[in-house]
């Protein structure tokens, strides 16, 4: 057992990204197993997407296929649940992100997006609908009327804003990123990857030197 | 030791793809290591990219900047030498793509796609340009004039649009990709998946369980 890492990882996501459900389902799991704890901070990406002339993914019917089975066979390898491809994308995905910057706020950030995740991937109920929004809200004991009051008032879309900027600032341009010492890592794929810099400040990790000794 | 696996997976590339140079770079150890073969199957990624209305990446900096830190970064992680990014998109990427479809139907395509991604990597020494084609040709032992007459010739543009539309056939829409058992796998990232699915028709591998096992 390692002791308790007192460095969180940052952990960037935007709520309506589709790898970010693998992400928002392992991280809880990995952290217990790794003692590296993450700090969640919701921005909004599709801001950033619009300044990179981004097109989206409806516009891309084999890469979107191929997101799809990607995601599929990689929950199946993580052991995270799996209900088909959920309706995509989200009609306004700044509701739930203000929710959860509300939420980063208040402390509540990781239950709410996992319970809105789940909601979305598993219920097939958008994080942008009122079903899912009461349904994730109760889980986590938060009163849905005050909620919505907040994360529709200025201080909220301000703070929303903010968090964005400090995304762009870093380099990000996706989600999931994870951050550490200075490192960017872009996709649910490269969290091995930011757990090994973030130990050791180098990409190699256990499993890959056991690879390359030939195993 | 594992006994020679007469199935080949099929490696899907184009010459002018970044993360491409890693894994030509790294298959021929995987092979070794592994015993699976890979058949080098040459395309045209950009009349696909074009169709699918791709935003280059010269028009998205704080991606392109990831890009080169990951490619970066992973090249240390396997031993591949790296000398700072290339120069970047090539001119003409018809070129090395015509001479890799000959080099296919004649058996030599490994060694020149290889030899032209470390002139590109290692000398910057871009692969549509003379000093790369005549110093790639001359490694794997080829006349230049006579591979240069024949790639420019018509039946090898209809190879390579042949293969290029056998490619959008399977779904592929970037380089490089593996093809197992009627499943793809886009990126260097995920050629470790491909042989997973390639031995067992599913993603967990040895590594993985071991992770999972709690290591």
């Amino acid at each position: 057992m390692r002791a308790d890492d007192p460095v969180p990882i940052d952990f960037w996501f935007t709520v309506g990204s589709t790898y970010t459900y693998l992400a928002a389902m392992r991280l809880p799991e990995v952290s217990r197993a790794t003692g590296v704890a993450f700090r969640w901070r919701p921005f909004r990406l599709l801001t950033i997407l619009q300044e990179m002339k981004h097109v989206p993914f409806a516009d891309k019917p084999a890469k979107s296929a191929y997101m799809w089975r990607d995601i599929e066979r990689r929950a199946a390898l993580y052991g995270v649940r799996w209900a088909g491809p959920p309706r995509y994308p989200l009609a306004d995905s700044g509701i739930p992100n203000r929710i959860a910057t509300l939420a980063a706020l208040e402390g509540w950030c990781e239950g709410y997006v996992r319970a809105a995740y789940e909601g979305w991937f598993l219920q097939h109920e958008n994080p942008d609908e009122p079903a899912n929004i009461e349904r994730s809200l109760a889980q986590v004991g938060q009163d849905a009327g005050r909620v919505l009051a907040l994360a529709d008032g200025p201080a909220i879309h301000e703070a929303l804003k903010q968090s964005t900027d400090a995304a762009r600032a870093v380099g990000i341009f996706g989600s999931p990123c994870f951050v550490t010492r200075g490192e960017l890592f872009w996709g649910d794929d490269r969290l091995e990857d930011a757990l090994a810099w973030h130990r050791r400040g180098t990409l190699a990790h256990e499993a890959t030197i056991d690879a390359r000794a030939g195993r």
